[in-house]
């Protein structure tokens, strides 16, 4: 995915319905969070093994996908805010992942 | 971003730690959702004018990145799981939000 | 409030509707985080001084004061599900804080 | 529960260390959200099955009861800020609740 090409086309999208001023880093991440948790809606109360069966319940997946894609796309708008380099910053946290968790150490939960 | 390349890094990462019957898609959206609220965290006290001035503040900011990526490597493991493809959910839903906030429609918020 | 009879009250509602078999504590708190979410949505492009005046906006109130009582209503249910007394466990909570923030110590943010 | 005599040593808990100033409805949501989202993680790798057995774990209890706390503290410390009732908001949900979801209505999820 060409991120810096969806981060420009957001932000022209953006500023074209005059909503700069809203784009805080502080409000972009209770945006970021209230889509989450509409995401979260969809599963509250299935059970796992329902959960799982999502794949093949082509409605119900639609509906993931659009919540899925809100969270993305607040999350890439606050990296433009921040300057921050998604892909590096992902690179990097999967890094610091494998030392925090060492394959010969303690498993138990993720 | 090469997200199949990230998204199969991952998931050998999982499967070697002996983490794979935890990942269903309740469980996942749960963890997004404490990464978004980690996320959220960093921000909560702040006015949003101090928000917009973490670019400025390295080690804040770098935070910021692990907790943005935690989210997104959780978002993209979730696709992996039910077999949504990122990249065509993120169009689809800027297309979508397009037709319903109209370029010529009433403003107000976002 | 006599939060018992609450208790009860919202007991009887969920076994009348057979709800009882989804209200596992993982899915109360699941559902008790979307609410939390709804009541978020209200302010997130608010400044902080327009979240204030929400006071002064009886219309804004009263969804606030909706989404506050489903969080409450979670929360009451979800300790009733797991036998924790929510005044005793109060009590104890203001304890440890006015252990952990102590009168002269460095102050700075909550 | 007194929820006034709680709302005011609360009160007096937060200027007694400088913290007035933070306390608008926007950061309260924002922080109730983080503390939901602390209970949540408590119970996100659980089955639904080991969710409920949380009850005869007396230190995941008291876990538990810690962050239903902080949510509850932050609940009422808001409906403080913004001069709502909890009690009566609570009852009034329940009415609006009892209308919403009527006994020989069609039942299927909470």
């Amino acid at each position: 995915m060409d991120l810096s090409a969806v981060q420009k086309k957001q932000q022209a999208f953006i500023e074209a319905r005059g909503w700069s001023e809203f784009q805080t880093p502080k409000n972009l991440v209770m945006a970021l969070m209230v889509e989450a948790a509409e995401l979260q809606e969809i599963f509250q109360w299935m059970t796992p093994e329902a959960s799982a069966q999502v794949k093949n319940d082509p409605e119900t997946l639609t509906h993931v996908g659009e919540e899925v894609a809100d969270v993305f796309l607040y999350l890439l708008h606050l990296c433009n805010q921040l300057d921050i380099d998604l892909e590096a910053a992902v690179k990097d946290k999967m890094q610091k992942n494998a030392i925090k968790y060492p394959l010969n150490g303690a498993q138990g939960e993720p």
